[in-house]
């Protein structure tokens, strides 16, 4: 058994930083790392791709929308062919940062408001998902479990990764819980790491309404903003290994 | 005998349209194309370089400063931390298009400002080099003829080529002569093209003082912004050909 | 009996030059002129401006969404509270080149799917309007004739005008006919300027139903990017003098 | 006796927070608030300025090159036209935030590279000066004392004020000792206090030299981007309450 932990980093901007990345890549398998559009610069990216092969962390291109200081979290009615345009820009730049670098750039992770819109819309899935073959077909599409952004890869023959949200309800449908709706988060940290534990081991997890479904995590999401986070991630990471549940990247 | 003539091109921003691109990539052998810092976008991106390999076309990134109100011009106090990386960063998002549309970048000839500060200070001109070589040594450094981007790209050990521009005068010692001096600008489109045959043939070119002076051009920069740059490029294409100099992209 | 003539200016960027402005001002009555966000430039706001002034045209801001690359014509889901904080700095700054040439603004009118969007929600135009009334409550909100644009200004007490586009068809309840239906956009000149005329004399147009609907117009909004357009606002301008219609500004 | 304690606010962005701008405001009788361009965005300034309100703290405006990822702190070549419509720009934006809230602005501060750039340029000096006083001549632009901007504000009639660095070393003639050489930066706390108050008694400081040269401060500047910068701007506040020098606003 094993699961890859994945982790957004490299948000900062020129003076402006966020996270703790020198921190929480200590405990993770795939760093997501932003491409210039809603978070991160040029020599952010050169820093941050060098700080993964340090620490033996996978890479993947972390593309979102050119919204800075919306930081990519604000849906933007985008046509297909924008979006895969953007999209292969963006994995471009990074993957030129991980050339120099001597590493292979692994997967893609589209970020905030477009891995969202395109977990709904399958012909903005398909254009993320054309987008990454046609510039590399060995890169792996990690997109939200269950979702249209993993319909859209299998469609243009891309490997694609399911990720869960460790403190997320589900619905019996295998989608995220509503944000707005009562139990969308588990805030419970035992109740998190156990139902981690679960869906890893059984393939099962109980969606909000109490019936058990079908789930299979490839890759968890975690976080490392802040010091609770970072303590967070380090606690999932130990009872893995107690499990004997290997964290590998994809 | 031959000749590269090398051509700006894919400058247009969104809604906003510069450049005659399907017409002067007729008559060209290298297309420098803008890479979303001081012009272009992604889609313009995407659709300029398609374009390219329609005409057989070579393709090379023509990186800029972030200064899109400025069309990268303003000269920019950068490090030559930031330069590299940010060099990095255009290249890669440029060669994911070429990738994209199976063919392989060229070189990479700097725009603007960035190609006229690097051009005086080898250590700019050592980090755009240094920036290219580690993302892929095989590409080919663009710069002005004698200047200390060719010698940052030697010091590295990366190609390089030597362009020279038609319509300038040169100082004796293989300079630019400053727009501001009088007879920097040769306007008389006989002598331009005159000039540049005799560079070709015989290695040579009179400066602005009278004394002859070396200079072995391997690619002449062309324009293709309105009718009367497009029409100059038609005359000295056809005067090259009937002179039995190659047009061949470096 | 009087109309307004409005028209989008100031949109060109840099090196990037959209529009027609030195000649479309001679026949208009008002400018609504691009702050920075979807289009124009500092240097561009200021030569506008006085171009106006010139001209006797009075100025009008016209605010778009922070997305220059798609001219601010793609919908972003903002928040009233920013929505209302990016009005007011866009009408500050287009102020400030007023002042400076010692005139006063007269009117805001938002942009592309900033005026799409808060014709059709009312908490976003009243955002629009809220923002518009602390900044100087003698500006005029010019929004599409029949929609929320207008309640929300007349929620918080700010004057407002209604807009019609000349060449669009009206549903019954007075909202324009998409323009994915059949019908939605009316080519035919002298159809209309007919209806154009109708409007201002009856208060009336004919829906695209058929059905004979109430419609007041203060505004007319026309185009000056081509020389098309150019001469449809001189045919307009010229049968709207010879019915003794004063073009007067709002 | 009195003196000004004017700090840099707002200068957050979206998502990214700089500076503990709710403490240091308590310490301070100006703010000089960010205009979006270097840093901050609509949302921020209006948030500072009614922060400021709330504290009755002057406002002014705090404009810089457009340059957010290298927070307005790198030369760029501008021309004085350039310059002169970015200020007005970024002047009239915050003012659209002081009038929305019931508040004149009463100073405007140019940031990083545009501040020391005009400090020893006189046309750069003059063009912001003249920006700034065709939007409201009774706005007080505030620099460095002895350079270059205090005189292109006395050349086109605009109120001035002398900034003085209360931790800098200062040549003889009353520039800055640059940052490079050894004895720019004063470390010690106590020293820089001394010297803060014998500058306001006594109108005297003694240069890196030795000499001691004239020098009237109308303002200090002091920073609230971390605890041990805030703790010194409270010890600097106690410190001049106790010699009877009042802080008040210019």
């Amino acid at each position: 058994m094993k699961i890859d932990l994945n982790c957004d980093l490299g948000e900062s901007f020129g003076s402006y930083k966020i996270g703790m990345d020198e921190e929480v890549i200590k405990y993770i398998s795939s760093a997501n790392i932003a491409c210039g559009f809603h978070a991160s610069d040029p020599v952010v990216m050169a820093k941050t791709v060098a700080l993964a092969k340090e620490n033996g962390v996978k890479v993947g291109a972390h593309p979102g929308f050119p919204d800075l200081v919306g930081f990519g979290r604000r849906n933007m009615n985008v046509s297909p062919l924008e979006l895969k345009a953007m999209v292969q820009y963006q994995v471009g730049a990074l993957s030129a940062f991980c050339t120099a670098n001597g590493i292979k750039m692994n997967h893609v992770k589209p970020h905030g408001a477009m891995y969202n819109m395109a977990a709904k819309d399958i012909k903005l899935a398909t254009a993320i998902a054309e987008g990454i073959a046609e510039v590399d077909d060995s890169f792996i599409l990690l997109g939200l479990s269950g979702s249209e952004l993993l319909n859209g890869a299998k469609s243009v023959g891309l490997k694609c990764a399911n990720e869960v949200f460790a403190d997320r309800a589900y619905e019996e449908d295998g989608s995220l819980v509503t944000r707005t709706k009562p139990g969308a988060v588990i805030a419970d940290e035992n109740e998190v790491i156990e139902r981690v534990i679960g869906m890893i081991k059984t393939g099962r997890v109980k969606s909000v309404t109490g019936k058990e479904i079908e789930i299979r995590p490839d890759s968890i999401c975690v976080h490392g903003d802040n010091p609770k986070a970072l303590n967070f991630v380090c606690l999932i990471r130990e009872r893995l290994i107690s499990e004997g549940i290997n964290i590998e990247a994809l």
